[in-house]
This record gives structure tokens, sequence and C-alpha cells, in this order.
């Protein structure tokens, strides 16, 4: 994030891009809204694909010690059992005695955020999971919940991967995907919202080997974070201390970024030792434990658990490449996570031979064999507002056909970052774009 | 799908290959399941995401007349009541009068499925979309629903798009993503279940230009069904008469498939006129009409929407790939949809030299700036036993690393489905791979 960004209004500043731009539109907006809810417009959507494609590339499908499940978002109610969600996942919630509006108790700061009440009723404990009734039926036996968080997925599927895929330890299944929580008071922006997309994987160790194999995470988050994008003097490694750990963590490090409004959590990093498997063998009676095929012995393995927020980094990818600079507004985004990888512009729009060419240029480069991802095209006004127009989107590189074009097939290439232009063959530009753009 | 195999137990075959070899597991097993829930496995979860990364370039990234976009879950109750789901989108329900057992009406054939009882209660209309509770509040607005389709947020964001986009007519909408239905008789493996993966678009046109774009989609929708392996004999088009199509469409042509299960929808073409847009304008008081840039005319576009479900999809890639031959099973699935691209081995185990060059091209492969995808490693056993294996989970290209390679550099490569062999140098192996899976 730019120095010279006032970090009051950047959080502002954003939410206007993203709703200009078409990143992120309120919501159910024709309606009002929907408190806190938000939807991923075409270009969101582009950027959201990027870093989710970006992460199973580099911790799935290019590591031979991970492999990936898409699990249903439907379970069985007796995994949030013995996991322990419906007992113990949950806020305190009070209520203000004066308004009668309920507020998460840590978050209301003595007075009622809605009429300055200073009242409020005895903490209860509000659970987070959303109930559902599966089937036509109205017994309690058809009751179920939202998924609260994908990793128990990764636990009650661990033997089905051991019988399927021939993987010794250590080795970790991955998954992506949405969990739902009832958040008593979500908010700022995607930063908190009642359902959010998670990236996270169950990392399998020998006991002895947990702090060693935490370490290593702890770096590969580091060098992801970098991959995205962000300056890691942004970022706080907190060790969080016993007492305030979920439930089945003996060891957590958040990772917390200085976001416009405070230090929040941005990543966390477990360690949940072998509390979900041997859980699930007790709840289930099925065995969950691993035999070395080296020394037979038989144990249930422990768990190193990264998990990385979908939608936090989304937020912190657009925080960080947001610049203001000397006359425009720039997105320097990792050119991997661009929504648009190139523009192409014919330089003025009233000459039919060089939009035929330029046309002829961007088909080529949409059409590529190599899959470049989408490209732009724009011939409204001058040169300069299209410049404007796609930094304030973080398209990498800008190409514009001219008459010389014509001549010689060469092109303007104009760099996001350092305005710079030089020449180059519109015959080099599909390998150009993918070095440029991975 | 293959003439040889017997259609009374290819969906047994496919079940089976599809658990043992890590496709797709039944739902929460360890707890005995949840009626027709299925987890995507490690090769799954891959199949999977290359049908729906396949559907995006295609449909979206390669064409300049659409655009994604990614909705949240949760929407604004008044969406649903809008596009009539809360008032018609139900299913008749009748119980049995001697087990008390729930059906849908026209799946019985006359006596209860569990009974056999023959006596059932009037239908009565059971709503088929989830309601859920946001907030820690009781009253009942804050009830919404899982949203039933994904369609209504491409109208209800159809004004966003408009504004930030520079789109104009014709032109699409397009969004992949979960929906929920509770389904009062889900079942055949994943053909029908509670929560299901969708992959649409809604293409707005001017009202007189419907029927040439509906002929236009239908040719489109037929040549995706060849881009992942489907033989168009075993489709049908089925043209839905007056009385049986949604509340919201005036022509709709099922794409019916002959899974071993029967005829049945596997995708749909649908013109929802502009009954969608007005019914939102209507109860959200806001303008969703589109001024023609050039003649200035006003109106309110009419719909066309090409549904593609995409647990579906993969379910129909399976059935077609599925091939018996002489000896051995084989997932002659379109090069782009497998799972690993590539396999590698070494002639033998023991052979430490042999293993370590095997190795250092399999490492080559995985960490291709080609982004090649997944890569498959094997020692086990003979070459035999390795290339069933391989053939069995549909591996394009099976790489085989002996005494000549430590020579000259040249490997074997062997083709799936003509089981041919070739030498090639191994540095001609990431072109190699990527001619053949795209």
């Amino acid at each position: 994030m730019s120095q010279s960004n006032d970090k009051n209004n950047l959080l502002e500043k954003i939410v206007s891009l993203a709703k200009r731009r078409g990143f992120v539109f309120p919501g159910s907006e024709i309606y009002g809204g929907l408190a806190n809810s938000w939807d991923y417009g075409p270009l969101g959507v582009q950027l959201k694909k990027n870093i989710k494609d970006l992460w199973w590339e580099k911790f799935v499908e290019q590591r031979e010690d991970i492999v990936g499940i898409d699990a249903a978002i439907f379970m069985n109610p007796k995994v949030w059992e013995a996991s322990r969600h419906v007992s113990e996942f949950s806020d305190p919630l009070v209520e203000c005695k004066k308004c009668h509006q309920r507020f998460r108790e840590d978050q209301i700061g003595g007075a009622c955020p809605n009429c300055g009440g200073k009242e409020f009723t005895e903490a209860k404990q509000f659970n987070l999971m959303f109930p559902i009734r599966l089937g036509p039926t109205e017994d309690s036996s058809n009751m179920t919940y939202l998924r609260g968080e994908i990793a128990q997925a990764m636990f009650v599927n661990f033997k089905n991967v051991l019988d399927t895929m021939r993987v010794r330890l250590p080795f970790g299944i991955a998954s992506q995907g949405v969990a739902f929580r009832n958040e008593i008071t979500p908010g700022n922006f995607i930063f908190r919202t009642r359902e959010f997309d998670l990236m996270e994987f169950e990392y399998f160790v020998p006991e002895s080997e947990w702090k060693k194999w935490f370490e290593y995470w702890r770096g590969q988050m580091r060098e992801w974070l970098k991959d995205i994008g962000v300056d890691l003097k942004n970022v706080h490694e907190v060790e969080i201390p016993d007492g305030e750990r979920a439930h089945y963590s003996k060891r957590t490090i958040d990772f917390e970024y200085d976001y416009p409004f405070g230090q929040k959590e941005l990543y966390g990093l477990a360690y949940r030792t072998d509390f979900d498997l041997k859980n699930h063998m007790d709840k289930s009676g099925q065995d969950l434990s691993y035999t070395d095929p080296e020394t037979g012995e038989k144990f249930v393995p422990h768990v190193v658990e990264p998990t990385f927020g979908l939608s936090r980094s989304v937020l912190v990818a657009l925080l960080e490449a947001y610049q203001e600079e000397d006359k425009r507004v720039v997105l320097k985004l990792p050119p991997k996570l661009a929504p648009y990888k190139a523009a192409v512009f014919p330089l003025v729009a009233n000459k039919p031979e060089l939009v035929a060419k330029a046309r002829e240029i961007y088909q080529s480069l949409v059409a590529s064999p190599y899959s470049l991802g989408p490209i732009a095209w724009d011939d409204r006004g001058n040169i300069g507002k299209r410049y404007y127009s796609q930094d304030e989107i973080g398209t990498p590189l800008c190409v514009t056909v001219d008459y010389q074009t014509l001549e010689d097939g060469t092109v303007t290439v104009r760099d996001r970052d350092t305005t710079k232009q030089e020449r180059v063959s519109n015959t080099e530009l599909p390998a150009l774009l993918k070095t440029t753009c991975g």
C-alpha cells in the first residue's frame, strides 16, 4: 500500500473503485442490499479466480505431497458434533436494554453502537452454525448445518484418500470452498461476511515432526503473500496465547494485516494435533490411523493447518495494489492476478484500416493457443484516457495499433508500472504477454 | 459410451471406479453417509475443475460479448419473491398412508417405493427453497433462502454490469456456482443432489432477435458437448410443450442424455423473455431497461439462457469415457479433462540411476513454465500394471525412463487410446504434453 495514501479513507476509495469498475458490487443492490453481502463483478470474478487458481497450482498441482478434494456443503450432523462446532462454535451475544439491538459482546466498547445505551443483557453464547432441514420430513433427524469451516471434510475423507491415493506421511489434503458463519456483526466490506471463501489444507505429519512442519508452512505462507503482492511489513505474525486459541489448537499463529480499519486477521496457521482425527475415530467407530509402510508402526497423524481466506486475499490484493500517483490511480497487481492481461487500442477510432488491424491483433490474442486470459478492447476517447482507464483496473500492458503498424507490423506496448513504451512486432505479443503475466 | 458395455450395470461400474480411484466418494461416509451427498476426491476435483475452467475460458474469457460474475449465495428474499420461487418453485408431495414415507407424486408409479402401499394422501405443493435465518435476531425479517438457481443474481446485477462494463446488446452475463434445492427424492449418484454446481449465462437480446440467438446457442451447446467428449447420438433435444415449461419460459429445449437409468435431463436452453428483468423492475422500482446507443430506443431486453449442470457434466464425461477393452478398462477422456496429463515411470524401481533420472524428468514437468497440470509418478510393480492403472483414470500419456534414456535422453511415450509407443527426446515432453492436452 502506498505511503502516500491516507489510511482513513483508503477503504472507501477501494469500495468505490470496486463498484465503479466492476470488481465488487453490493449484494442484492436493487433491493436495497442485504446486510454485508457482496457480489463479485466481471473484473472481481477474474481477480478472485486468478488468486484461487494460483493457489491451487502452487499448493496442489505442483506438489507431490498434497492432493485436493471438493466436498459437499451438506454433511452428516454427527460431523459437527464430533468437531464440537455444535457445542462450542459460538460468540457471546448481548442485547441493548434500550433499543433491543443485539451485538457481539467484545465489539460494543461499553456503549450500544446503535443508540449509545449502556445497559445490556447478560451475555449468552450464540452458535454460529446455520441449521438447515433436508428433505420433506419434519422430524429432527433431518436437521444438519451449513458447514462452518471446510476443514472437517478433509478429516472425514482422510481414510478415503489414504485408501485411493497411495499417499505417505507427510502429506496434505487441500480444499477450496465456501463456509458459512452466522456472524453477529459482519462488516468492513468483504472482510467479514456470513458466507466466505476459504482455501486451506490439512497437512498430516508424525507427532514428532509437527514443529518442523509448522515452521516450514509458516515460511510458505510468507512466500504466498509475496506472490499476491503483499508487502510483508504490513503483516504481523501473532502468536495466540493459551486460553485464546480455538478449542482444537495447541499452537496458532494469526497472520494479521494492517487494514485501513486496524490490524486484524488475514490468514491462520494452526497445529490441530490429532484432535479431529481422534474425535472422528471415537464418534464414527472407523479406524483413521496410518501405518508407516517401512516401520509398520500404526498411529494417528497430527495436523498442521494453513488457512487462507480467499475473500480476504482479494481484499488485501486490492489494498496493496492501490496507488495514487501524480495524474493517475493505478492498481499495481501482480500481472498473474490482473483481470485483463492486456488491452488493445486502435490509435484513433475513425480510421477503418487501423480499427481493422487492431481488431485482428485483438482477436489473435483472445484466441491464442497460449490461453493468455482476458484481453480488453478500447476505442473510446484519446489514448491518455484509455491508459488511465486500464491503469485503474491493473491491466499490465496496453497495445496501441497505429499507422506504422500498417507498414511494418510493429505496435506500441506501454507498461502499466513504468508507463514506458516500446515498439515490438505484433507477432511477439503472445510470448511477451505469457512472459509478463505467467 | 462403448457399445460393448452393458447399460444395466454401467452406473455401478462408474460409481465403483469413482470410489476406488479417488474421483467421487460418498459424502460423510465414515458416519454412514448423508442421503445423496457426494464428495469429489483428488481425481474428481481435477476433472470437475478442468470442465469448469474449459467452460469459463470458452464462454467468458475468449468471448467479447460475455462477462462473468460471482454473486453471494445469500440474497435479499425479495429476489425470490419477484422471481416467484417462493410461490411457485415446488413439487407435488404425497405421503404413503401405510408407512408414512413421503415421495414426489410423479415418481411413485402407483405404489409406495418403500412398502408397496397403494394409498396416498392428497398431493400438496412442497417448496424446494431452503429457508435460512440470518443473524442473531428471531423476527421473520431476517429470513431468506439458499439460492435455488444462480440465474437471479445475473438479473439483479444487470444494471451494475450495464453501468460498469460498456456492454452492448447482444451480451451475456455468466456465472458458475452452487445452487440448492430441497429435492423430495434425490438419487442416481451425482445426477440429482440437493446441492449441485451450475454453469450458465443469461444472454440479453432485443426481442426481435430471440429466435436467432436461441438457435445460435443451441448449436454452441452441441459444440460444447463434443468438447467434453459426448457423442451427440446419446443426446436428445426435447422440445418442452406448453404447460410443462417453467413459469418464466416461452420456449425450452431440454438436452436429455441416455443415462444408464434412462433418458433424462442434462442441460437446458430456455427463452425467458423479459419476465425476470420486468419483475425485478416492478418489485424493486429500479429501471432495468437498456438504451440502444445508436437509435436511442429504450427497452427491456429479452433473455436466452443456456444452462449447463456441472455435476451432470462430470457424470456424462465419465459415462462417455468409460471403455472396457480386451485386457483393460480405459477412461478415454478428452485430454484437456484428464486429471493427470501424464505419468512418469522409471523402468524398474531398484536401479537408483534410473529412478534419479525419472525423478528429474518428473520434476521438470511438474514445475514446467508451461503449467502442464498434474503429473503422476509410479514406480510400483511392472510397466504393464502401471499402464493399466493410468488407463483406468484416463492419463493420456505414459512416459517410461529406461537405460537408453541414460545414454541419449530419449524416453518411451505410450498413448492411452492407441497403446502405441514411440521414443522422443525428454526435452520435447513439455511441448508434446501441451499439444496433446491443450
